[in-house]
């Protein structure tokens, strides 16, 4: 082949795959997890954090970089990796995710959809041939195709816009030229068997460097996203890398690569490390609770981060308590490391075929923040960007 | 001597001096500067950081760490040193200027001073005897007598306050207990010449361990300021650290080491990084300007720092425009090493007899920021603090 991307599947577990997917930025080890840097920047941390921290994907979002600074501004500085100065791999998603989630008077139409920006409420359009333009322009080592994400329990709404989805990925993969840029194509069909594997078999035949597993996570329940990728990850190519969009917990990482996913992104260790919470191997602990105010502990006693190494739960609470921007740092740090060391241990457990019982103990272990919690707090962060 | 504390007078160069300053928390090069992490956190930056930039000595505020978390709890996680985990000097202030900038309703007597907490409006109260026992229990190196810091140019008021002053010294000398820490008076007297050496004679005579300037750059004149610096230096003892506090600004330090000043310390870099701003050998830079909009160079072209090593004002201007933590920490990591490398330079120049030359040719190529500006932003910032 003469594309620089390659994946390499060392060893199976169960569903459990272990694998590397080699792109022109470097090798990524999978199962993988990418932290979310929006704006070219995963927030508080710089690359040399990144590299110390052992990531080995970033994720950076389209629509934001298209509003600001700009695509065109974006490739005239070099492109993302020069831009940010992040030399390791990048994936851009299409776009398409935060023009339903967080854009303003959305008007859809088989072409595209026009929308309205939330910073200034100027009037963009994106079409499957404008997104590949813009995510050429930035530069990523993946793109993704434009999809549309319904929601997932809306059977006639997920029929009609599955077509339309099928179409933009043909029109995606058309008008996708680099060849130094992988392009992954998008699954959808919402928590419907058939129209899952009628996505999977249609964007088969496309022949995509990778394949995305979308639309997930936005609303079913854990139940109905695991019964998805049940039926989906099964039928995927078994040659090419699997990505689940947005997700996640850990519990949901451990879930997902138990049914065979390889890599994941999500913005949770930095957002909940912004609102004082932090990871640990029990679930979540929140700095802010009065009974750390004079705990000299680190968050969390075996974990060999920068913050445990260093500073004590006292401090972490006084410095959030306070709204100091480096407590928001330090927990950043030690939530985008808790995930990284968590998919070292998920591939060591896969290459010694003991996956299953390293699943089975960090479940044990792990308290699962109430669902009920987590949609009503998803509900009013959706409400209060779409107010902005 | 008993004492871990030493003075060691290396070289001058006309008023400029040499010196190394030995706590017990290392050794400080002199002329030095001293960032401030207000809340036992220099904002944004890490202790690694600190060391990697070359810092000497932190300045932490006594009035806020009283507030929050509280002395006692500092105190019983071991003291500032352990609390922050940053092992090199640490200086605390007395509060009182935080007290005369920051408390509402403020009732002094000769006692002390009432006030009330700007975060939640409890009363409080300091007198030299407690401001004593809140730096001891904080215990950093060297700690502040309190003294009050009167308008400047007012003759009357400055007289009553001198009194009152020299007896809080007083007191604060009898009350101050722990031999591993430096105590240093305060002179005060506003811009009056026979206030100053009359505070200096009386200070001199209660021997402390270093001597600060106070009273200054809280509303005079630059002149004003130079010339009280003129007359105030050269009277006090040589065998003693001389400190200049809330100082400064790069041409404010030079021209204070020109009079004989050995240490500063000042928000400066780190506030108004925090606001966009750039410090560089021809003057400050505001990265929300357009101009830099695809501007590939870094903020400084020789600066040795990680910002300047790594990011285009570019990037740097898209973080900031965006509200980027990481762009705010960026600044500041810039901001500090300029601080701090203009501090090694004058140190070198003293060291080589070429402190005038030194002086004379940053000074020309300096751009220093209008002195109406900067009154206005300064009266701003103190109207939006006592309005909390």
């Amino acid at each position: 082949m003469a594309t620089p991307f390659r994946f390499e599947l060392h060893a199976t577990d169960g569903q459990a795959r272990l694998s590397t997917y080699h792109t022109p930025h470097g090798a990524i080890p999978m199962p993988a997890f990418a932290p979310v840097g929006t704006l070219a920047n995963v927030k508080t941390l710089e690359p040399r954090d990144l590299h110390e921290l052992g990531v080995s994907i970033l994720l950076a979002n389209t629509y934001h970089l298209y509003l600001r600074p700009g695509h065109v501004r974006v490739q005239r500085l070099g492109g993302l990796h020069a831009f940010m100065a992040w030399d390791g791999p990048i994936l851009t998603d299409s776009g398409g995710y935060q023009v339903f989630s967080l854009a303003h008077r959305r008007h859809l139409d088989d072409d595209g959809v026009t929308f309205r920006s939330h910073i200034d409420g100027s009037v963009h359009r994106f079409t499957p041939e404008h997104v590949m333009a813009v995510q050429e322009a930035l530069g990523a080592d993946i793109a993704m195709v434009l999809d549309e994400c319904p929601e997932p329990l809306d059977r006639a709404y997920n029929e009609r816009a599955l077509a339309r989805t099928h179409r933009w990925a043909e029109r995606c993969k058309a008008a996708h030229s680099r060849t130094d840029q992988a392009l992954f194509g998008i699954v959808q069909g919402g928590i419907f068997p058939d129209l899952r594997l009628e996505s999977v078999a249609f964007l088969a035949q496309l022949d995509f460097h990778g394949y995305a597993v979308g639309g997930l996570a936005v609303g079913e329940t854990k139940e109905q996203m695991y019964a998805t990728l049940d039926v989906t990850c099964p039928a995927l190519p078994p040659d090419r890398p699997r990505y689940l969009m947005g997700v996640g917990t850990p519990e949901d990482i451990l879930e997902a690569v138990h049914r065979g996913i390889d890599l994941f992104d999500c913005v949770l260790p930095t957002r909940i490390a912004r609102n004082g919470a932090a990871l640990t191997p029990t679930g979540r602990i929140h700095l802010r609770n009065a009974a750390f105010a004079e705990d000299p502990r680190p968050i969390q006693e075996d974990c060999a981060c920068y913050t445990c190494r260093t500073f004590s739960r006292a401090y972490l609470r006084h410095l959030v308590k306070a709204r100091e921007i480096t407590g928001l740092r330090l927990l950043t740090i030690h939530n985008v490391h808790f995930m990284v060391h968590l998919m070292q241990e998920i591939r060591a457990a896969i290459a010694q075929g003991r996956f299953a019982d390293f699943r089975a103990g960090f479940l044990e272990r792990y308290t699962i923040p109430d669902q009920a919690v987590r949609h009503e707090q998803r509900r009013r962060r959706l409400q209060s960007l779409s107010s902005r």
